[in-house]
Formats: C-alpha cells, sequence, structure tokens
C-alpha cells in the first residue's frame, strides 16, 4: 500500500494511520498500490500456488504484516455452472455462493480485512449502523480477534442477524428507523464513546475486501472474467470493490478485459437504480418509504452513492430494479437448483431472467450471479403448509398409511 | 474400486452394480481399491496440486467417471485454532468448520459421494429416514441431479430441516416417530415404490464421503494428523468412514500414525457410547426415550453398530456422552470464538473440556474438535431476551435514549 486517496476531491492521506473518510470533503478514500512493484515480487503464478483464500492476495490488501490478519477460514467461495431451463431458458448461467463464508454472507470479506486492519493499527472497539449482514459479521470477526463491538441495527431486522449479534457477544441495539438513522447514531456518538465507525463507505477497509472478490473471480475462470456480473446493492461497498479490483487487475496485466456489473435492487428501495437510470451523479433524495423482503437492500440513502454510480458507468453497466414477488419466485427457483439463496442474492435471478427477456443481456455471454448470502438466515419468514405434509403412522404399510 | 466387501461375514460384491447391504447376512459393504495401482498413478504430490475439494481424491471415490460427479461445491472446510481459554484453559485447539459445505452440514460429504454414483447407475429416486440433516443433504443433491427424493423425518425434526426438504423440492414425509421408524417405513415400501434407500449404514456410498474427511484432513495438517478427533455421532457413519479412511491412509503409505476418535454422544440418546464403555460388541437394545437438543445425535439403535465400534476400538478410541446443558454452555463457547457450531457440534467442546479435566485427554496433545454443521439451522429454538436490547430513538444522543 503506498497510500490512501479521496475518492471525491483526490487528496492524498497515509495509509499508516486509522483512516475514516477524507478530512477534507467528506469523501470515500481509496487505498492506492504500488502495482509495478507487487506484479515483480507477486507473478500470479505463485499467487495460484498459495491456498485458496482471498488472503492469498495480501500484498494487494490493507494490513501491514500477514501475522495480524483475523480470520474465520475464509476459504474460495465455489462456482456453480446451470444450466437448467429454470434459470435461463436453456443457456447456462454461472453462480457464485458467499453463502458458504463465515457469518453466511459475503460481508465476512470485508470485515475480515477490516477488522485486521484495524486492531493492527490499535483500534479496540468498532460500531456498525447495518441492515443486519454486516452486524453480524462485524460481531463475529470482533469475537475472533478480541475487540468490543458495537452494532446498530433497524428495530425490524431478520431475527437470525439480531441473534446472531447476541450469540456472538457484541453490544446489541436496535433503532427505531432505518439503517440511515442508525448511522447517524453512530457518528453522533463516536468521540463521545470512542469507537471506530465501521460504516459503509465511511472508511477504506471494508472495500478492500470486496475488492478481492475480482481477484478470487479471476482465478477461478483462468483470467478471462465473465461478461456479466450480476450484484445485488444496498449500500454499494460490493460494486465500488468489484470495480476496484478490476481496474488493479489491469494494472497488474492480470485480465485484458473489465467485466459489465449489473447492479440490482427492490422496486421498494432503489435509490441507486433510479439515479443511474436518470442519468444523475449521485442520489440526491431519501428513497421514502423503503420496504423490501430483501432487508438487505433496505438502504434508502447510500453514503458516497456518486462513487458507486462512477463504477457502474465505467464498466459500462446496468441498473434494474426487481419486484419483491420475483424475488420470491427467484429463491425457490435457486432451491431448486439446491442452492440456499437469500432474497438480496436471488434478486440477482429476477433481474437476469428480465434483462433476458428484454434483449437486453445476450444468453450467449457468460453471466455470474452473485449469491452474497445463505437463505438460512431468512428461514424464520419462509413459511410452508404444514398441513400438506402427511404424518405417516409408525407403522406405515403404505404412503397413506396416515395419522388421523 | 476393486469391489466391496461385507464388513461382517467378508462376503465379496461386485461395485459395478446398486449396492445396499450384504445379501448374505445384512452386514454394512465397504468398498475396497487397488492402492498399490492408486499410489503409483497419483501420488500425493499430484493430489496437492488439485483444487481444495475432498473430490480431488476422486481416484479413491467410488464414481466410475469424474464427470458423474454431483456438486454444488464441496471446497475444503476451514481449520481454525483457538488458544482461548474459554476452549481449552489455555492450550490450543482445533476446530474444523464443516458447517460452511452445501446444506451446511457434513451430510453434503457423504450424499454428494451417494448421489453421484447412484445416478451414475441408473438410479433416478432415492429415499432416506432421516433425524433432519442427512434429509437435507438429500433433497439438495438429488435437486441438483435431477433425481426425485422422499425423505422421512420424525415429526418434531427441526423446523429448518423440514422447509429446506420443502423448498428442494423433496417428497417430504413425517412420521410420527424416531429415525428407527422411518427407516423401517422407507425399508417395507422400497420394493412397492422402487425407491432406493439410502439409509445409513445400509449402503457403501456415503461412508466414502466420510472417509475423505480422513484424506482432506491429512493434507491440511502436512500428512501428520492431530493426536485426538472429537466427532459427535448420531448413526455413526462418519466414524466409519473416518477410521477406514485413516486405514487407507496407512495403505498408500501417506500418514505413518492412526489418530484416536472420540465419539461423543448426548447422554438424552447414548446407546454407542454405553455400548462401547461396557465391552460389548454391537448395541443389543434400542434406548428408550431418546430425547435430546441435539436431534442429529437422536438415534437409539444404530445400524451396523458393530461396525462403529469396532472402528472406534481400532483406533484406540474413546467415547463420552455429555449433558443437554453443557450443550448449550459450549455453543455459547464457540459463538464466541465466532463459531456458529449447531449442538451436536458443541457437544464435542462440552465432552473435550470433560476429558481435560478428568486427564484422560492432554491438552499438550493435538486434539480437533468436529463441527458438523451450522448453528442457523437451529436459531428458532435458540432465544434471546428481547427485552434487554435496548431500542433508541432514531435521533438519540446518548446510548440511554431509548423509545418508550
Amino acid at each position: 500500500v503506498i497510500g490512501a486517496k479521496c475518492s471525491r476531491c483526490g487528496a492524498d492521506s497515509s495509509a499508516d494511520v486509522v483512516l475514516s473518510v477524507c478530512s477534507k470533503c467528506g469523501g470515500a478514500l481509496l487505498f492506492g498500490y504500488d502495482f509495478v512493484g507487487i506484479s515483480s515480487v507477486v507473478p500470479k503464478s505463485a499467487l495460484e500456488g498459495r491456498k485458496d483464500s482471498f488472503w492469498k492476495f495480501v500484498e494487494l490488501l490493507p494490513v501491514g504484516s500477514a501475522e495480524d490478519i483475523v480470520s474465520l477460514g475464509e476459504a474460495y467461495t465455489p462456482v456453480l455452472e446451470f444450466s437448467d431451463a429454470r434459470f435461463t431458458g436453456g443457456k447456462s448461467v454461472f453462480v457464485k455462493d458467499d453463502g458458504r463464508l463465515p457469518t453466511g454472507t459475503f460481508k465476512a470479506r470485508g470485515l475480515s480485512v477490516a477488522v485486521s486492519r484495524l486492531r493492527e493499527l490499535g483500534v479496540r472497539h468498532v460500531a456498525v449502523p447495518s441492515a443486519g449482514n454486516a452486524a453480524g459479521a462485524v460481531a463475529a470477526y470482533a469475537a475472533r480477534a478480541g475487540l468490543r463491538a458495537s452494532v446498530f441495527m433497524p428495530r425490524d431486522v431478520p431475527t437470525a442477524n439480531l441473534k446472531e449479534c447476541v450469540f456472538l457477544g457484541a453490544d446489541v441495539y436496535l433503532v427505531d428507523g432505518l439503517i440511515g438513522d442508525a448511522a447517524g447514531i453512530v457518528k453522533r456518538l463516536k468521540d463521545a464513546v470512542g469507537w471506530f465507525d465501521l460504516s459503509t463507505s465511511k472508511q477504506p477497509y471494508r472495500f478492500e475486501g470486496y475488492k478481492a472478490i475480482s481477484f478470487e473471480l479471476a482465478e477461478q475462470f483462468g483470467w478471462d472474467l465473465p461478461e456479466n456480473i450480476v450484484f445485488p446493492t444496498g449500500g454499494g461497498e460490493g460494486i465500488v470493490g468489484l470495480w476496484k479490483g478490476f481496474h488493479e487487475l489491469m494494472e497488474l496485466g492480470w485480465i485484458k478485459r473489465v467485466p459489465r456489473l449489473v447492479m440490482v435492487q427492490s422496486s421498494g428501495c432503489a435509490p441507486l437504480v433510479k439515479a443511474f437510470n436518470y442519468g444523475q451523479s449521485e442520489v440526491k433524495e431519501l428513497w421514502s418509504h423503503a420496504e423490501t423482503v430483501a432487508a438487505g437492500l433496505r438502504v434508502p440513502m447510500p453514503y458516497a452513492s456518486y462513487l458507486v454510480l462512477r463504477a457502474l458507468r465505467e464498466t459500462d453497466g446496468l441498473a434494474v430494479a426487481v419486484d419483491d414477488v420475483d424475488i420470491i419466485v427467484a429463491m425457490r427457483a435457486f432451491f431448486k437448483g439446491g442452492v440456499y439463496a437469500c432474497p438480496e442474492a436471488a434478486a440477482t435471478l429476477a433481474a437476469y431472467r428480465r434483462l433476458l427477456d428484454d434483449r437486453v443481456l445476450d444468453a450467449d455471454e457468460r453471466s455470474l450471479l452473485y449469491v452474497t448470502g445463505t437463505a438460512l438466515k431468512y428461514f424464520d419468514v419462509m413459511d410452508i403448509n404444514r398441513t400438506r405434509i402427511p404424518v405417516l403412522r409408525k407403522d406405515a404399510a403404505s404412503l397413506s398409511d396416515v395419522v388421523a
């Protein structure tokens, strides 16, 4: 790492101190690296020989020493190919399943990096506003690292997120509002309590974990990435991370072409999709009455939205909002292929189908649907009709031998 | 594969046909391999270069062609080291987290192998009696493979297991009894319905997936396995698989020493522990009033128990039963380390602590606690006290600024 630069005003910061947003303009900071130096020391062939975890790219991540890594076992997550008509109308599509990471979501990537570096820099207490999954990841990595964590979530957060944070030993607070209100509380109390604010896009560390998705994917696809990557988006850190990763891979000369990013939101809360499709440079107003089954997408006013929109435009990207009813249908389709996709992730399939129908995407191109988390955290709100499941007598002699 | 042999009477069977139990004595069948041939074709150094999945050992698994593998992405699961006093009183212990496999449990291993081979042999419909997690894995791999699956579970099975089977598209039946009653139904209706009976130990395929745990662990530990492997046990297939794997690794000359297996059951259902500690060669009577929070351990009369007990004795093993209350405490301890361990898995920590206290195990030896599945499937029965979680006003100016 050679330093950090503001993505808005271009001001430079040292990477050796604890960083939040740009001290001049409040913009999001991004780390820069010495790519010429790195590619001479670690050619990509050397990396391929290391253990399959995004931490294999440690020279391209902002930790000072590999010994300071806080890990819960971030193995490469699988890429599966599906040729089932339920997915694609006949052509094949790729699915990457990040439900297999620690805490069951892709948030593990950003928080493994952030907690590692912050502990290395001497931070002892972190706080995060979250729609749910980031809070779980903060709580888990803080538990592993021996840091104190305070998490702030909307009071109607999915039960699994609330429970995991309690079990993991975090200081848990609910907020009578949405994630933006929680973010306000974390910001207001920062100096009084003395915690580090781990909010989305308000520090440069989490981006780096999502950046490493690009590296992982590039290796998994033999350094020739799929034409389209379909990614669900709440705060937008994943999109920014992927875009940053593509650029770094180009700088390193490890890939020859940048994929198109397809950002997906729920039509119940789609501020980034709206701003993108209206040609705006940032989200200017809070999305009112934000409501969707995909709790992670309920971010009515993302911080540093200008950066998310820039990332999307620079990859010749697309932005789509899908209805909750289509998200539910897509969850079922994923299950029928053996994949436990959370609603946020299922939104990618709903969007992909629409884009194929509308002939915006071509089924002959390689497309990857990014499953950001496991459906298991949503089981309490996914009902089944118990009355339709037969209860057999213990000595049943046929499948209709049910108890009265 | 050079054939299958009965573990009781020694009769040989061909591996080229669909196999269940020994046609002569009903014993469990085990596959045999040409180890001399295999080790000359694929030295372990060649295997190390393959992608980290237990399928890298395909020459030592009973599929005819690698193209027939039914996979949902069975990456190596992480081994984490914990030196926290909450775990060990100061010394370190290893934890392997199989909650990260497809369907969230180690059952994915056995069922990935079994469904692959059975589909290769032309089977179109599989059935399984299960305490829960095996049913989920059968449903998932059958969905991926395009097979029909019928699953039979006790009517008080954990809700998550019931839901996943429904979502995955299996034919789901509850049984007014326990897993043994479900097994009876699958057996009785086998010929009438025409399904293949995938019951624990009643076919040689599932063992092979658990066998591969030994290979995976051996590579992860540099071919020098930990002295003790602590494993929770319901039907016992995992223990048999591990033991078989150790033997094969010795035959191949890839390891020099076999670890001790420590089998853990719940004191609410501990037929194997009882038989082992009474010096019996098999479980002779059904454990009555089987009841435990660890649903997967509720197997009152395991099939082929003689083989589980033999496997344990041949590794100079141990058998321990722990109380549910200690299981719950151990779940909390795992969470405080960032690991989501299901009750079955948490039982290993409860047992390990007891064996250290009793000076049966030595903390200076390397011990590995096997986390067989994720706690996420148990969240609906893991309560928190919501009244103790503060709900802050959205404009809160302090952490005591709660809503009325």
